[in-house]
């Protein structure tokens, strides 16, 4: 099998299952007070302050959540409610178009049921948001409750540059919310310097278990909480703290980090191969998102794992299913829309078009990737683009 | 060790560790259409007909969710929103004061920040909410949106007639929503015949994994999404199908309630010989919630594994101190309030008293528990309580 769909998920670590499974084995509630609650709390703090270190950030700023969409959730709607709590006025989200449906959605709702406005914000054609078109949508800011901008887009593959977005929004008295979901261990992330107010992460894009993430929030944000109950997690997010999962995410945190940069450059260099290869046989495809070698803030200006591809005359799911049929498994955009087909708000906002955002896949390579994975996918592409094109031609 | 605090947390059986180690091995997004993502996908719906059929739901009736605190706070808020839009009359929340943190603080919540008003239930001295206590509160129904009574209390153990509450919420045209995270593989719950059309449980109170919890809820409910994204579990409730944690629920389910009969009556033995032998060394202590051998609906009125006493002119913090240095592991009440020493809001309920409720410890058994752990309790308890009672005096 080759797995070149590590944007959706990435395989565990083997000593973040070692991790999980020990602690899994060990009984206690870290809010129980006897010894046995007392050492699930040691091991939470442990992880805590180990995945506080790994991203920049404060012990005191990590809370712990159930994944990636739950800080999304928590984020958008906690910052928006407590904001505008303080002041009626801030009722609007500037939001950019590109975001993870965890985020958009989050946004609509509120607009929707809230009393809330979005305002969407304009993107580069890389899918980017400078902090000119960030200052321009804020206005004054006065009635604005939150900004929210993701650090990597986990399509294309784009890369924010977050330090200037929020420095943009603190210009404008209001706080930058940013995804990291696709940025931790892909590119530098570090929560202090980057200036964000809060920032959303999830262990299984990092090697680390599903069901397991976190928000970074500033101790000066005011959030108010998704989950109510016991109190756990500075009172923003209730519920029994998930211990063993909870390690493994720092051990994944800190594994990912560490092995960055190695990393960064062996997956670019295959990425490149991967791309150059799909355009020497197919040669009208077409790279979405920023250039191989863009730059942003000194850092890679895409993810250097992503590979984004449209093939005009070719359906996304029909080259999905072809590759897969050939062991090369991939994806058509983002897996977190359900397996409902639609195309892609990404390379819609970007203005691709819908024929050419519905022409796309996402190769997307990760810790596990080799150049036996780019050789298995170069095998089979140019006749998998060719029937599939047979087979849209054919429909029509 | 002596481990006496299986309602807080209850150790991962060892079918179902491997379970989740297996699975966790495997690469897939449950929602990726390659091979990989077919196979995470095929092996969450398994769990979801294999848990379905331990709790006598339908597969479709069943929403993952990320556990106990979310599925309440899925149930109060997203049944809340759906029903006020449904019909802008709807603003009452009817609920038992004994309820969870997670239930009361939801309520609360919705109170304070989303115009719901909160009709508090009259209990009986053992905890328990009558249909006619029901009926009366609800009124002819019209102006609430969601009822909540959970099945069975954490602290006191006192266990619902859910099947005559559900009738009497019906009756007014109201949803009943039940916590029975306590409930699953204590007593027999049976989601169908109950009646309800919402039911709380969570993974680790039952042998499974932290982190893993679902919310069953009836086709024919409309609830509005906590967690907004890409749309998973009916829309419902969207975030990445945890499916390591997801089939060890199911597993641990599965095994909690084939053994359900024969443990339940070990338990109950074990209970009451516990509570025997201590009111034997400590004369004045009080039993709270209802008689060992109470009864409702047919079957067991209190938790088997539950033991609540009360041990006047002692703190409970002392008491589960030194039992904690004596290796006795027990709580003052529910481990889910992150730690905060505060009176029992259920004994406070029920009318016990400020004192009385700080003077209390809930001993509670579980699968694993044997004779030995009651007879290190009872080697200790006399003296632990007397040495309790002095410091208490010394300290006025």
């Amino acid at each position: 099998m080759t797995y070149l769909d590590h944007a959706a998920t990435t395989p565990v670590l083997p000593e973040v299952l070692a991790a999980v499974t020990e602690q899994m084995g060990r009984v206690g509630n870290a809010s129980s007070l006897h010894a046995g609650g007392r050492a699930a709390r040691r091991a939470a703090e442990q992880a805590r302050e180990r995945l506080a270190e790994a991203l920049g950030a404060r012990p005191s700023e990590v809370l712990f959540t159930g994944g990636g969409t739950e800080s999304d959730n928590l984020a958008l709607k906690g910052l928006f409610w407590a904001r505008r709590e303080a002041d009626a006025r801030r009722r609007r989200l500037v939001v950019s178009p590109a975001e993870h449906h965890a985020v958009l959605d989050s946004a609509e709702w509120l607009a929707k049921h809230e009393g809330a406005e979005v305002t969407w914000l304009r993107l580069e054609p890389s899918g980017r948001v400078t902090p000119e078109a960030l200052t321009e949508a804020l206005g004054d800011g006065s009635d604005v409750a939150v900004a929210s901008v993701m650090w990597a887009n986990n399509e294309i593959g784009t890369v924010s540059g977050v330090a200037a977005l929020a420095e943009a929004a603190h210009a404008a008295g209001v706080p930058l919310h940013t995804d990291a979901v696709q940025a931790v261990g892909q590119v530098p992330v570090d929560f202090a310097a980057s200036g964000a107010d809060a920032l959303t992460l999830t262990g299984h894009k990092l090697g680390g278990p599903m069901g397991a993430g976190a928000l970074l929030l500033r101790r000066d944000a005011e959030c108010t909480p998704l989950l109510h109950g016991g109190g756990q997690e500075r009172d923003v997010r209730s519920g029994t703290l998930d211990v063993p999962v909870i390690v493994g995410l720092a051990v994944a945190a800190g594994a990912a980090v560490a092995g960055r940069e190695e990393r960064a450059g062996r997956l670019a260099a295959l990425r490149d191969r991967l791309v150059a290869g799909v355009l020497e046989q197919v040669p009208d495809a077409q790279l979405n998102g920023a250039p191989l070698d863009d730059v942003v803030a000194g850092g890679p200006g895409r993810l250097p794992g992503n590979a984004h591809l449209s093939f005009p005359g070719a359906e996304g799911d029909a080259l999905l299913m072809l590759l897969d049929a050939r062991g090369i498994e991939c994806s058509t955009g983002s897996a977190c829309s359900a397996g409902v087909a639609r195309p892609s708000h990404v390379l819609t906002a970007v203005g691709a078009g819908a024929a050419r955002a519905r022409s796309s896949l996402r190769f997307s390579l990760g810790h596990t990737s080799t150049g036996a994975d780019v050789d298995a996918l170069l095998a089979v592409i140019g006749p998998v683009v060719e029937r599939a094109r047979r087979a849209g031609m054919g429909r029509r």
